[in-house]
């Protein structure tokens, strides 16, 4: 029998809680063991529940749990990074072997952890802070071992993908959509943590850890949220063949230096990831051997990452049952972050410029003095004094562009730059 | 160190070997244990090949690697269904663990296979058997173990893929198709086991009967292929909103049967399986928790097929490391397999009538009169006194639309069916 100790009862703990219930009996035919849960902290003891729990299970003292012999894994779902990530340590000290959905401690404080699990012999399994159900760590960890992954691209945030889809798809303003989103529980009341990047940024940095043998300071990404598009960018983009997407990189290059950014990208049509909409979540990855590989599913929600957790609870159990030790920090690899200042992309730049004779030449020529060569230039003719210019850029890196547009911004006749947004051909 | 025997040195053999050697060291780091391949099975010894190999590797006796006690796993790639069976059951005899990307042997003789696995102590492997690099099998397996799979859909031969995406988009007969498949080395000079359904068949078997916890038996599916799919129905396919695709389905029905086949189907286009072109595969699975996801990939080849060979190869030396149980197949579970003639789907029929008034009120008697109902009819207007129809049903038993063909052929002016395709609204 292996015994469980989770760590809140919320919606996806629920979940947990629902499924180790409802699939008992399959889970002991796969696994030939039982896992049972033996305690749940919760904050308060006599709240109303979704799920009906016999009440002697819950406790309000993470004491209770941690100092339980019977339990062998602690499930921490409260999520945040205080109380959960001392627990975290505190269970790891006490030889639990642990299960999180939690992607801010497993990004920011995923070393530590690692190295605290190594010194006292116990597991960390994490499938659930990336991807909801998508089974992601397992496949970069396990599926594909043999291979060197050299590039991974990820819609790894339900929240802006849903809005950016209903920007696209209903014409809505990014205001109107985020606040549909709200409405339809896809969005919190504060939407800071999904509509900056953030969430995506520890996403990847979790992801490119893991492929490349590392650990990735998430506070050094580059990363950028949505909050800047507006209807017209997407409107080009379809125009030039593409779709806009908040999408997290991850690069391996050439010379080993890792190239992970988070930020609004112009996404080819022709490219799967561009159709994958609504708050589903996507990676796509290349390897050496495998080529290139897909997956896609819902991203977040109570079952979906429920589902993710209670796979890392049974593979945990499997671990114990048969005593496989760590092995997770040996030999890690050195790789420089390069800055977004190096990355080379083309760029597409909406300006608004005063209507008059020789304004494009004295566009062209600054791009021209900064290196930055133009690939296609759109003007929309408009019964205004002011007007706008749709440049897409051939590839040329950051610190041009910015020097570019910090000249831009010089000439008399340019009102405003409006938006800049790199484009990935993928 | 796990020693490995090969049975097989082609196009995967050779990729797998490569694998091995080029990632000794990674593969030491991870695993904490070297692998080395003891012994290849090859027809001709002196034969030249692509990668350059120790000579005193080569046998080209099976007995020097079955009887070998240095040698742990057999992985066998060499196809087909003889010797490779005989082989694997010796092997496992021996108390060999075994990794296979035989689609073939697993799908006809994988319960035998298992139960011989499981009395001698020692685990098989496949990932290689279905979709190339995909980590399907592994997802199904672990992933979603707290999932009850509901249905699977997917896209699981490219070589049939390439050629309807090729009509599809370059407006090429079948026959054309093929020869450019045949020339890119996509498809055999023999297409027959592609073209015809079978290998999809043995691999919608494999997923079905690991969801499924049973085993089906694959001569008893209805399987059709994609020789009679001709321009005329993918133009119109386009014009009804959806793709043309070889789909193979695996459902779990609500009374516990099982709705298992293989056939070219209408595939709407919102859905992101209408969109995996060339020889790429995909498979998408539905979970009671998990919600759907989709996977894709590169469906064959040699790099991608051995990056799932040498997956499993790092794991069945995990298990020896750790001396793991089996437990493959405790508790099969019951499951009617329904026929063909019971599955209720809509139909698209192509006609070719006479144009004479009247014609197309004694199809829709013969129809109404079959409880098939009519959901759309497109006719084309030609200048020829025989002209085609479309129609798209709405949904309904096999066994009636069959009735409903029978009788149709029966009427004066219909000259011929030319096709009847299942539509899917997945």
């Amino acid at each position: 029998m292996i015994g469980v100790g989770l760590l809140g009862f919320g919606t996806v703990g629920g979940g947990v809680y629902q499924i180790l219930k409802s699939k008992k009996d399959y889970i002991k035919r796969k696994l030939g063991e039982d896992i049972v849960i033996k305690k749940i902290l919760v904050t308060d003891i006599n709240k109303k529940r979704k799920y009906c729990v016999d009440k002697f299970l819950l406790t309000d003292k993470f004491e209770d749990i941690v100092n339980d012999s019977s339990i062998h894994v602690v499930v921490e779902l409260i999520g945040g990074e205080e109380p959960s990530f001392s627990y975290i340590k505190a269970a790891i000290k006490n030889k639990k072997h642990i299960v999180t959905a939690n992607k801010l401690i497993m990004a920011k404080h995923g070393e530590e952890i690692f190295r605290l699990a190594e010194e006292n012999g116990v597991k960390i399994y994490y499938e659930g802070s990336v991807g909801g159900g998508i089974p992601i760590i397992k496949t970069l960890n396990e599926s594909l071992v043999a291979n060197k992954i050299e590039k991974i691209y990820g819609i790894l945030n339900g929240t802006t993908n849903y809005i950016l889809t209903q920007m696209t798809e209903k014409k809505m303003d990014f205001k109107e959509a985020l606040k549909e989103a709200q409405d339809l529980g896809y969005a919190e009341s504060d939407p800071y943590f999904d509509v900056s990047g953030l969430d995506s940024a520890y996403k990847i940095s979790i992801l490119s850890s893991l492929s490349y043998e590392t650990f990735i300071d998430v506070d050094s990404l580059y990363v950028e949220g949505v909050e800047k598009i507006e209807l017209e960018d997407i409107e080009i983009a379809d125009e030039l063949g593409y779709v806009i997407k908040l999408l997290a990189i991850g690069k391996r290059l050439e010379d080993e230096s890792l190239d992970i950014r988070v930020h609004p990208t112009f996404v080819p049509k022709n490219n799967p990831i561009s159709r994958i909409n609504g708050v589903y979540n996507v990676v796509q990855i290349h390897g050496d051997n495998v080529g290139e590989i897909m997956m896609y599913g819902q991203g977040a929600g109570e079952m979906p990452t429920a589902s993710a957790v209670v796979a890392d609870i049974i593979e945990v159990a499997k671990n114990i049952k048969y005593n496989i030790s760590n092995g997770l920090i040996n030999n890690l690899q050195d790789h420089r972050l390069i800055s977004i200042e190096e990355v080379e992309n083309p760029f597409y730049i909406r300006l608004m410029v005063n209507d008059k004779p020789g304004v494009f030449a004295k566009i062209a020529k600054v791009l021209g003095d900064n290196n930055v060569s133009i690939a296609s230039v759109i003007q929309k003719h408009r019964l205004t004094p002011v007007v706008p210019i749709f440049l897409r850029t051939h590839p040329v890196k950051e610190k041009y562009m910015n020097q570019a547009a910090d000249e831009l911004k010089n000439i008399d006749d340019v009102i405003e730059i409006k938006n800049i947004i790199r484009v990935e051909e993928l």
